[in-house]
């Protein structure tokens, strides 16, 4: 490759910048030093980058037709097949944009990673290809999964297939629509504040957020590699539980999973769905109702469904957990510093963790943010700006801050979960918003924002969550969340059977 | 507190540092948006942090006096003592001072440091003090801890107590010398590319870098959370193994033990000593010798003294691990872009980790690099500039290639270790260096760097790795370094056990 070395002017611009008012003389004397030290660099250039090999072949696929695409759920259609005999055979599936599939191009919602084709395939996409699914589409996704709306992403925006005048919900708003509308039987999201349970939510199929760590995130475009999580998303219960029996599991190549330590207790949880009931007791958690954005037909109707559990033999009883209205709070430094350091300053990769790093999403985002900054969305402009600043003028503290409260709020809910077997609000406090094609600065903000306050504390605590569809009001989706302990996902799609249940 | 606002000029130098060509009326929109988000910034702000309690109450201590610290060792003499019964009782116990003890002042090595009193006691601190040790001082360390020799700490050098016209090493300089020298029976140091082991090995002490993650490396100063680990030094292996029982396993509060995994395997370190020893076989590693730096007389030695084990019944074999010539190349983009984002970008802190973050240092440190970054050393003002070059100019690519290939490095010792139950190389190629006290540009960092190509390998891939103590020659310590599978530190201890009774 041959290393570019830094000249004079490079060292003394650094030198400038970090304030340690070198002379000429020394920077001569770190010149000479940084010389040999690239030595080393060029050695290491000189080997192989390890990327995790490609095990089924694959035709490249196609851009998606309108009439396929109505509600601009599909960015890329395909057909990729892996082993003929698994557990997901006959499954049509779906895969979030900001997760990499080997030979087929990647947008992650943006045109910061046009032309962008990944070399490799995440862990999920070759276990579904091991267990023969089918993989059949890319889908859409918010612009680098920035918002819980679905108006940011490029190419286009994805609208709800229950009423196209609402939007779907994201980030993983193609995922959903999808499964929604028939297209696939599966879909694999991405959730960070929300991500996956909020378009579930709003278009009304089930979402499940697994335990931080249970699923492997390699190979996926991150945020926040303390907030990551990627999880399944399908029509009823037994597939959500089917698809996360498939992708969950240490790959030994996710530091979320240490390769040093005991692997994530994985559940065989299609058998365990209909297991016995009787004596499961939930807690309603009162923080999680009566916001200042909540909806009143939301709130009744998620607390009604709740209720109804009581005559399957579970008891229902309000819990008050008030760390819960801080946990957004909480949340809001860690996803704007934090993605300003892992997206921006180190250029979708970040420092400081084990595992694989997927050098090509630095080679070609860092690039893009040298060359078309200008083409971030503005949910993400506004992350870097504020998000710079505030690293800079406070040196950090408020990530690190945010970071330490939320040990503080996980007990919290484990205390309310020591009582409990799994706590229940909605998911959104409100039903889907409706689509502005042309919002206002503003409103492009609340669209983009204004839906995470119940979600995204379980992606600070990592507590396993998942949206239930109880209803409809108003002609829209209305979304329970089930939140456990960690790795009982288990007992979760447990009670949200026994919703599934209820409908029939 | 009240938390500043950015101005408009604010928001528009960065808008075009990070090429966004935002228009004032854009920047003026975001900035009314980042005011709404600081409310969420100010209402964190109510919330008082979280911080481990202080357990054990104490008396301040004071600055040593020329007669008790010969060699420069110590850098604050104090006398703190936990529990009155428990596996320490009667041990005087050195700490290394880039680790926090809750009122004692803190230097790290470094003037950046002047003025910082922590408020806390590290994990490691405050085991010790639960098994009735007695902290009896803080030990001087290399500046910022980023140097194996001994001549970069403020405020003194420290000096080999076997000839001080030698250096100790470093980093943990003072904590090898208080124990060498008898001041203590045990001390805690701290290991990122050898700062245990090669003050260990030339000073003639034992020393264990333990495996990545079994001891918790909270409340300590980081230079990169990947490289990061405390470890116990002594003048006995029955020491060495004391301390580490209980300074071992699970704190809740280092991501390096999530909590939501089983915890690392913590051993009966001391019953095991006595084990077993028949059966077991050692890999001599060809690559660990012959260096360029290499001394003939420490190859030899170190040899020699290996092949004796075959006396004790221990099968003694050559192995060959091409990688480790490779595995310098690979520590040099983690420690030099790594430092720079978590020590420089990131305040001493960083991001993208979960567990607790020690505020106080972000505070303190962050703050001393606006203020006085010339303060800081040569060491790491070069890592800065060649870090922060490379980060820029490369997008973080060879941080990320070379995690990925230390994948490739812990399987090729993995691979030996499968055939093997230890490997065996010098720890250091050379004995102690010659001190000097006012070095060239280039001895400095020769001084400094110029001797950890056996050890660094071994914090990139995490395996435990002790130095033994084999002889002298011309009146310098030589070490032997023998390396393990993870948590296999019992192993470890039963050999190093072996070369103890040799000498008896």
């Amino acid at each position: 490759m041959g290393i570019k070395l830094p000249t004079l002017e490079d060292l003394r611009e650094i030198s400038r910048q970090f304030n340690l008012d070198l002379e000429d003389e020394e920077l001569k004397s770190f010149l000479s030093l940084v010389k040999l030290q690239l030595e080393s660099y060029e050695r290491l250039d000189s080997l192989p980058d390890y990327t995790p090999k490609v095990k089924y072949q694959r035709t490249l696929g196609r851009s998606p037709v309108k009439e396929e695409n109505p509600y601009g759920a599909l960015v890329w259609v395909t057909s990729i097949k892996g082993k003929e005999e698994g557990k997901l055979k006959g499954k049509r599936i779906c895969i979030k944009d900001n997760v990499m599939v080997a030979g087929i191009p990647m947008l992650n919602g943006s045109k910061m990673l046009e032309g962008f084709v990944p070399n490799m395939d995440a862990t999920v996409v070759s276990r579904i290809l091991d267990e023969a699914g089918e993989i059949v589409a890319k889908t859409t996704c918010e612009d680098l999964c920035f918002s819980g709306g679905s108006h940011t992403s490029y190419p286009w925006p994805v609208l709800n297939p229950r009423n196209p005048e609402y939007m779907a919900g994201g980030s993983s708003s193609g995922s959903a629509v999808a499964v929604a509308s028939g297209y696939c039987d599966m879909a694999v999201g991405g959730d960070q504040g929300g991500s996956i349970r909020i378009p579930s939510s709003w278009v009304g199929i089930y979402g499940l957020k697994p335990t931080y760590g249970l699923v492997p995130y390699t190979g996926a475009f991150s945020i926040e590699p303390t907030l990551d999580h990627l999880g399944p998303m399908a029509n009823t219960v037994r597939d959500i539980a089917l698809l996360l029996e498939v992708i969950a599991g240490r790959d030994g190549l996710d530091p979320r999973q240490p390769d040093s330590l005991p692997q994530p207790p994985v559940k065989p949880y299609l058998n365990l769905i209909d297991g016995e009931i009787k004596g499961i007791k939930v807690g309603i958690v009162k923080e999680g109702f009566n916001w200042p954005n909540s909806e009143k037909d939301v709130d009744e109707l998620v607390l009604d469904s709740a209720k109804k559990l009581e005559d399957y033999g579970i008891k229902v009883e309000e819990v008050s957990i008030p760390l819960h209205r801080m946990g957004l709070d909480i949340w809001t430094p860690i996803g704007i510093e934090g993605a300003t350091a892992t997206m921006i300053l180190g250029s979708g990769l970040g420092w400081g963790r084990k595992g694989l790093f997927e050098t090509q999403i630095a080679d070609l985002f860092g690039n893009s943010l040298k060359s078309k900054a200008r083409d971030l969305p503005n949910t993400v402009k506004g992350v870097l700006m504020l998000g710079y600043f505030m690293i800079r003028e406070y040196n950090n503290r408020y990530y690190a801050k945010a970071r330490n409260l939320s040990i503080m709020l996980k007990e919290a809910y484990d205390e309310a979960l020591r009582k409990y077997d799994a706590l229940i609000m909605p998911t959104t406090p409100m039903k889907a918003m409706r689509y502005r094609s042309e919002p206002s600065f503003d409103e492009y903000f609340i669209m983009a924002l204004g839906m995470i306050n119940n979600t995204a504390p379980y992606d600070v605590t990592g507590h396993p969550a998942m949206n239930v569809p109880v209803g409809y009001s108003n002609g829209l989706p209305v979304g329970l969340m089930i939140v456990g302990s960690y790795f009982e996902e288990d007992k979760i799609l447990k009670i949200a059977n026994m919703f599934e249940r209820m409908k029939k």
